[in-house]
């Protein structure tokens, strides 16, 4: 019989779980493994919540495991290292996104995209090396092989830097993949949520030109006066559309809804790319000949590797960037669960994870 | 009123046209420009059936204006130079492939991409410069600027390598944009007609491992002991598929009817890519979580530009490749079309112009 989640590891651990399909989250003890030699432990301070924690906690991929807890957008101080841990001490500021652990051995790993390794362990509901299931940061510590622990600089914020462990390395992996970072470039963003907010700050800071398109008119001043878009596309106009054509050389779309991506492969010029960062369960109709007539692609990606995420946070270091948050504590967990599900939020729910779990 | 086709311009032609949306060939005189001083006249000795040529004659994209003489695969000898050509002259063997003009000063063709200039002239049924319609290759005679003629290599014997300029290129092009030429790579071709047996002849000669994906169990045999692919998957034999997962560097899609795309993306490696360069009228089904997973793209390839189609036949030229063919004589033409619409030819029909076009 395996062990309870409270008594299978020796480290006393504490945090929020969700237990069923509900998705309703409440207090949860559970326990962590004690800091191995290649390990890094850390007291946890914010976690950012993903759409993805979302779909888990209600079991909406099909593929949880309860109890959860959820949180990949992680980051706090060092606690204890291991005594092979090269890389961080005691005090240093870290975090970990969607991933702590992958096979470090194949054809992915050894080009630094352990994202794309087939055995690649995730933050939560993941069964790791040691056979028991992962918890994520909705929780009061964290322990991670120090390969998949990010250097946070000091001069970033850290409650606005977690939401980049995971929404931010999303949209810069596809913009370097892609070859959609060289400054005067024109580029659309689908969809002005989490991962959208970041594609037009990171894109900015790249000296790209970048558009908003979103089917909200409403979110225009804030997509141009605070995020600094230069331009905003409502999908629905189709005369602004029209006037638009060809004029993109890259989209990174974030919908995670079905939509037509036709009007958005008219946006590109000849050559252009759609790229796709939100997975809607349901195929999207692709026409073809317009792929061929421009030889444009549409593309996926998902996250990014640990190196490429220490680069975007060193990126996001040097230009001042960080997500823009709603700080909340962590009894308002499910109603910011609900928030998240209708978009109400800009544009990332993060939790005060040390000012506000309280273990008793 | 427009002049008559015969006598539009002052030296006379002799050709096959379709009048109507039957689609049926037959005789037709017409006339051609004198040659400019920038214009390769030639005579033209046989000329490959596209399948677009199919399409083109029954009006089935909606496009055609008749008469329409078809033929875009053409060659043939140089009968007369204008005085500042200065890459042919008289007696050279000679190729015009889908393009005869473009505005070459765009972004694409100043990048030899005048296959995507949004004023590219198709060698049929296109306005010329001079407001008049082209006619193609079904026909005694042919000029054009210099800069879309590609000169045929001595070694390739005329017949097998008409249809390099559009089946050949069409499938070169993209090996090449999408690196999918890399020895040791392993390439899928989907669909084995007149392009899918051009990407098996190319990929081989480039040092890539060529699988042929096909509904036709009995196209197996011909595909790898005359064609030299290393392996053969019945698209339907889920078994078979489920076992070649993972394991494709790219694909090139030949398939111009509507299918299924995700057990394709399937086949790919992570960072794989689905070229298609068949145009399905109706939209195909895309999932895009299998996109994301694996960093997957689905991509476009429109034949290819001038420079590219002159290094594709020296490459050709190289490594002694033609299409296989079955030579017709021009009467021949409507029986050629039907079985054509039957995918009854083994890989492409071609005209023998110059030993069965009379005028009389």
């Amino acid at each position: 019989m395996a062990m309870s989640a409270e008594n299978e590891h020796p480290v006393k651990a504490f945090g929020w779980a969700a237990r069923d399909c509900s998705g309703h989250l409440s207090p949860f003890k559970f326990s962590r493994r004690v800091t191995g030699e290649k390990d890094v432990t850390f007291k946890v301070l914010y976690c950012g919540i993903c759409h993805s924690d979302l779909h888990n906690v209600k079991n909406e991929w099909g593929t949880t495991s309860y109890p959860v807890v959820p949180g990949h957008e992680i980051v706090g101080v060092v606690t204890e290292v291991g005594t092979k841990v090269t890389k961080f001490k005691v005090g240093d500021k870290v975090g970990v996104g969607c991933l702590v652990g992958s096979c470090l051995s194949c054809a992915n790993c050894k080009e630094d995209l352990e994202n794309y390794c087939p055995k690649m362990i995730l933050s939560y509901g993941s069964k790791f090396h040691d056979g028991t299931i992962t918890y994520g940061g909705y929780s009061d510590n964290m322990v991670s092989d120090e390969h998949f622990v990010i250097k946070i600089p000091d001069n970033l914020p850290l409650d606005g830097t977690a939401p980049l462990l995971c929404a931010g390395i999303t949209v810069y992996s596809p913009l370097k993949y892609y070859g959609l970072d060289k400054a005067g470039m024109h580029l659309g963003v689908v969809g002005l949520g989490g991962l959208g907010h970041m594609a037009v700050k990171f894109a900015k800071a790249m000296g790209l030109k970048v558009t908003v398109i979103s089917t909200s008119p409403n979110k225009k001043k804030e997509a141009m006066d605070r995020l600094g878009a230069d331009g905003f596309l409502i999908s629905r106009n189709t005369e602004e559309m029209q006037l638009a054509m060809g004029t993109m050389d890259g989209i990174i779309d974030t919908v995670s809804a079905v939509h037509a991506l036709l009007p958005l492969i008219g946006l590109l010029k000849s050559h252009g790319k759609l790229v796709l960062v939100g997975a809607p369960e349901k195929p999207l109709e692709l026409l073809s000949a317009p792929l061929l007539m421009g030889r444009k692609i549409v593309g996926g990606s998902l996250i990014g590797g640990i190196k490429e995420t220490q680069e975007m946070i060193d990126f996001a270091a040097k230009h001042d960037i960080v997500a823009d948050i709603e700080l909340i504590p962590m009894d308002y967990v499910n109603t910011a669960m609900e928030r998240l599900s209708k978009a109400d939020v800009k544009y990332r729910f993060v939790i005060d994870i040390a000012n506000s779990l309280k273990s008793s």
